[in-house]
């Protein structure tokens, strides 16, 4: 199923892109002179084929996964905190729930491999929030948690093909639903030494640059992650030229996922919106399973988390803000696609220099002065 | 009435910044992982000296005016089109408009200084747009454009304080009409011409360097503003220590007026954002008339202009966004409050760790759960 869908993926037509900046041209404003909010507006028209691109119904998936290599004291919180962030996104209370929620998208949340059994969770030990939907819950649970890295191998390679295909048939599902745009977002502790082992393999870069204090851990703590993740690649040694490989070794459930829905939605020819970090660690293996799903993509975002830019660097990708975030979530799509967004209403309903001289009359009266 | 306002500008207070960091650390994510947004909030509750910030009822104020050196070639486009883009605006079809509504905030048109009756101009010749009120149209016509800085002073001494005193009339009369934050933006073909010359006597940095193309002029043309603005500035010698010597020689009514809007706000404790390179330049003009002016200003993003940089690294402002604009009107206002309010809901609609664990049941049977 994975390679029939990346078959099917095309690059988007440049003819259609020039038809649009034709269009952005006629407007009244300088040619340019709205700079990236032109560049969403035509690289829309592109994706969608269509010239008036709608993007009314928004979705953000946040793929939720625990890692074994957790417990080999990578993150500032314990692995629990996963399960825990799951049930405040669905009482509605998280970051990602505020900013989806103000630029009018929808919040999905997928357990693709938590290790927490949310159907039988009745009296949680979490302290006990009750839960109310501030968002979709979806169970497509392929691990639960992946394996200690440091050990062995995160997952088997058909856990890995199963996490991307369960981010493929998501993005299906969601096309039929009518939606629009996808953002991606992710939870799941220790998935920032998962991501940085992703960023190693693929862009061939030492780990220490590509390493960064995710959710804030000390000097100390840092340099045990990069040892870490250096034993991890050493002892599992994926293979740079097969990212099912090194998602499957290194990797995690939620970055598959990740991977899956951006290849989908280039398959669906939809716009994706990549989030930080994590998220480029799974557009990272989509671009490597197929380089034209790099057409299909945004990327939110410049973090705080210094591996990020030889990511996007690697992929080719420019990032909209640099707003100093290191959440994840999917907190940066929901900004990004309010500019995104923007660049959509200036191509829909500025007026072209033809427009703005159509009537005879320039009729002072109807003007609302004052002072 | 200008030094009396200046005297009443205070700096904001540290320890209300503080206590919102306080607030921002307890909500569920880790301390200071949404960067800017954090920024964003705990500034307006500086700001605001108001633990609960509200900006509900958003402005952009886009003054407009007529520059004498505009007969100096150093615009792509003719004096006329300021009046023309004055009616777009009035008929909601710039991108002033567009961007505005989507940020849910009006726009204010004020003439300044159009060299154009508006009242007086039945059948207009600009092709003849019928007027439809897109935002409130507000007459305060200091000077019929300035005169050709090129040939002397731009405008008189008094000229130029009437100007910045439009600006603080209207943050007067919209703080009391209960707007919450202000935008500022400008409309004046030649204006980046009046703005470099005004960043390059008050940064002391050589015209070459503060130049740029402005609304997208010729290498040939870009020389020629060049020489225009040295010229402008040897013969008038406008004074460094003494920015309403600046504005009057170099400078343009709505750079004034934006300088005044600033100071207004600052007195008013509102928070303003200062759009791209021409309001930057009155930005600067009220940094140096009250350093403290720059407690109250947000910089909306970082130009195409070249001269931007120098002039937000003067003041020490940091922009929100780097999209590429260099349109003005106040668009990068419109998205920038984008950001801004995204940051306050963080602040305002996240739980905290402590409301996350408050009920004492995770109760399953609410979820909606699927597939």
């Amino acid at each position: 199923m994975l390679q029939e869908t990346i078959k099917k993926i095309r690059s988007v037509k440049t003819e259609l892109a020039e038809r649009a900046q034709k269009h952005l041209d006629d407007l009244t404003k300088p040619p340019g002179s709205l700079g990236r909010l032109e560049e969403f507006a035509k690289r829309l028209v592109a994706i969608t084929e269509n010239m008036m691109p709608v993007i009314d119904k928004k979705v953000i998936f946040t793929f939720a996964g625990d890692h074994g290599v957790a417990e080999e004291g990578v993150s500032a919180y314990p692995k629990e905190v996963t399960r825990q962030m799951v049930i405040n996104f669905l009482n509605g209370g998280a970051g990602i729930n505020v900013l989806a929620r103000y630029a009018d998208a929808e919040v999905v949340v997928v357990d693709i491999g938590v290790d927490f059994d949310f159907y039988h969770a009745s009296p949680l030990t979490n302290g006990g929030a009750k839960v109310e939907i501030g968002g979709l819950f979806v169970s497509r649970k392929i691990v639960r948690g992946t394996k200690n890295m440091r050990k062995g191998p995160a997952m088997t390679r058909h856990e890995a093909i199963r996490c991307i295909e369960v981010g493929i048939e998501l993005a299906d599902e969601y096309v039929k639903k009518d939606y629009k745009i996808f953002g991606t977002g992710e939870m799941g502790i220790a998935n920032t030494t998962s991501s940085s082992a992703i960023a190693a393999v693929l862009t061939g870069k030492p780990v220490s640059e590509l390493t960064g204090r995710g959710t804030g851990i000390s000097d100390e703590a840092l340099k045990n992650k990069i040892r870490v993740i250096e034993e991890a690649i050493s002892l599992n040694r994926p293979d740079p030229s097969a990212p099912l490989d090194v998602l499957a070794k290194v990797g995690g459930a939620e970055v598959g996922g990740i991977a899956g829905l951006i290849i989908g939605a280039a398959e669906k020819r939809l716009p994706v919106i990549i989030d930080g970090f994590i998220s480029t660690a799974g557009a990272l293996v989509a671009y490597f399973l197929e380089p034209k799903t790099k057409d299909y993509m945004f990327a939110a975002h410049n973090s705080m988390e210094i591996g990020h830019k030889a990511m996007l660097e690697k992929i080719g990708l420019r990032p909209i803000l640099d707003l100093d975030l290191r959440l994840g979530e999917g907190t940066g799509s929901a900004l990004a696609m309010l500019m995104i967004e923007a660049g959509l209403k200036i191509y829909k309903e500025m007026a072209t220099f033809g427009e703005a001289c159509i009537s005879k009359k320039f009729r002072v009266r109807n003007l609302k002065l004052e002072g």
